[in-house]
């Protein structure tokens, strides 16, 4: 039997959906839920189950402990904290010492939490992981496929989105007739797409490419595609969506591509060279 | 006496400084207006001037012919045009035949713009040579200067402004204890910090860094910096601003420093290396 997984909770649905594929496949699992950022309705009632609060590691690793965790998942956004949250145990601020509180809310603050949990002996997997059949294939979802324009788009796209991610930026880019409408930093991908909205010129199409980052550590910080972010797409005028075939989660490819039908976007997955 | 400039005018203040100044040192001009995108009342009724949609390429050459003018500015935003403006003469639609719809709105339109007006004779100027007093210089404007902190995020955004500026994206980043808060592609600067205002954090600063792109011709779209984007900056609860010596536009150095001042941020020149 697969070793008891320990989901550590930030917020959106991923957590249940984990929680879900572990029963499914009758794999013992405990839920360490991040209050302020974990959903309750989400992670429910039922599930075993331990809350803190981000400051709080030195509880977190012995809570993990005492459920008989051994590997670790890391999923569901965290939006940066607020100060209050982070009010660190003795732990967490051994922790903070160390990697230094500028790299709060970055990318270098995941990494660094789990090789903290790997020095804690436990071992960081990625939730591809427990939900292999969740990460982005290549090829479209649905039935509409790009045409030579939105090609084009996409490789000016893919060039820029490269670029930002080699800067550690953001992962996701809007381009029109080759025009970059906007880059994602860390306002997130709906919020970037609202804001294209008004930037774009009707009938001309326009897609949104989204990469992970050179270098990203899979396990940590996956790219998510599902039905808000195609239906913010369509609201702004966009002819569809490109990402990473193996380098994002779609929740649910088969309402994802029945709803790019339905909208008349196509979603694919690429494989950028 | 200097030859006979023309001013070819889009939006906001600066074609109506540029003529005052050309009246200030006895030179002889005459405004090319962009309708839609000129401001009547910046240009006033008095200034030798013609109007002409984007779309009318061959009038506009003919109107500086007739007026006899030798050299040409461009100055002034254009925002994207709509494809009714644009409705190409015969001279318009060659242009486009040759450089391809989709250079629109991007910096390679107004490259090719400019040396479309060097073909047909004109030498095309940069603004810093009839506004040469208006091109910042090193050093701050007004008494605050930048911490240690704001230091530290000048340089992660001269990092990233510069990997922007080389995949001719945007030229603005904003930056808070390390972390990227927004970047710009086509919204503009006041834009950029009316949405990263939200995301900052209260109290922990941030900075606003404009540079102009690698390769970047001064002579057509040199970044300009004045009292709105300052106040917008402040609004956004930022720390202070850092533009490219000798690589932007200062309208009025003297109001600039004493607004920075009052508001207690810090506005400097600095020369990225």
């Amino acid at each position: 039997m697969a070793p008891k997984l320990g989901i550590i909770a930030g917020g959106g649905d991923l957590p249940g959906l984990v929680a879900a594929a572990c029963r499914a496949q009758g794999r013992p699992f405990h839920i360490l839920a991040l209050s302020g950022h974990a959903d309750p309705q989400v992670i429910g009632d039922q599930a075993p189950q331990d809350w803190i609060r981000l400051g709080e590691a030195g509880t977190g690793f012995e809570r993990l402990r005492q459920a008989g965790v051994a590997e670790v998942v890391m999923i569901g956004p965290v939006r940066r904290p607020t100060i209050m949250e982070l009010a660190p145990d003795f732990r967490t601020a051994r922790f903070f010492a160390r990697v230094g509180l500028k790299a709060l809310g970055d990318d270098g603050l995941l990494r660094a939490v789990a090789s903290e949990l790997e020095s804690e002996g436990f071992k960081v997997v990625g939730v591809d992981d427990v939900l292999s059949d969740c990460l982005a294939t290549p090829g479209p979802y649905g039935t509409v496929v790009p045409d030579e324009q939105a090609q084009a788009d996409m490789d000016r796209g893919i060039q820029v989105a490269r670029g930002l991610g080699a800067l550690d930026v953001g992962q996701a880019v809007v381009v029109q007739q080759g025009i970059v409408l906007g880059v994602e930093a860390i306002e997130g991908t709906d919020n970037l797409l609202r804001r294209c909205g008004p930037l774009a010129r009707e009938g001309l199409g326009g897609v949104l490419v989204k990469l992970k980052k050179p270098g990203q550590d899979r396990r940590i910080d996956l790219p998510t595609i599902g039905l808000t972010t195609l239906r913010e797409a369509a609201a702004a005028g966009l002819r569809g969506i490109a990402i990473e075939a193996g380098g994002a989660l779609v929740v649910d490819a088969k309402a994802l591509g029945a709803e790019a039908d339905r909208l008349g976007l196509f979603v694919t997955g690429i494989t950028p060279c």
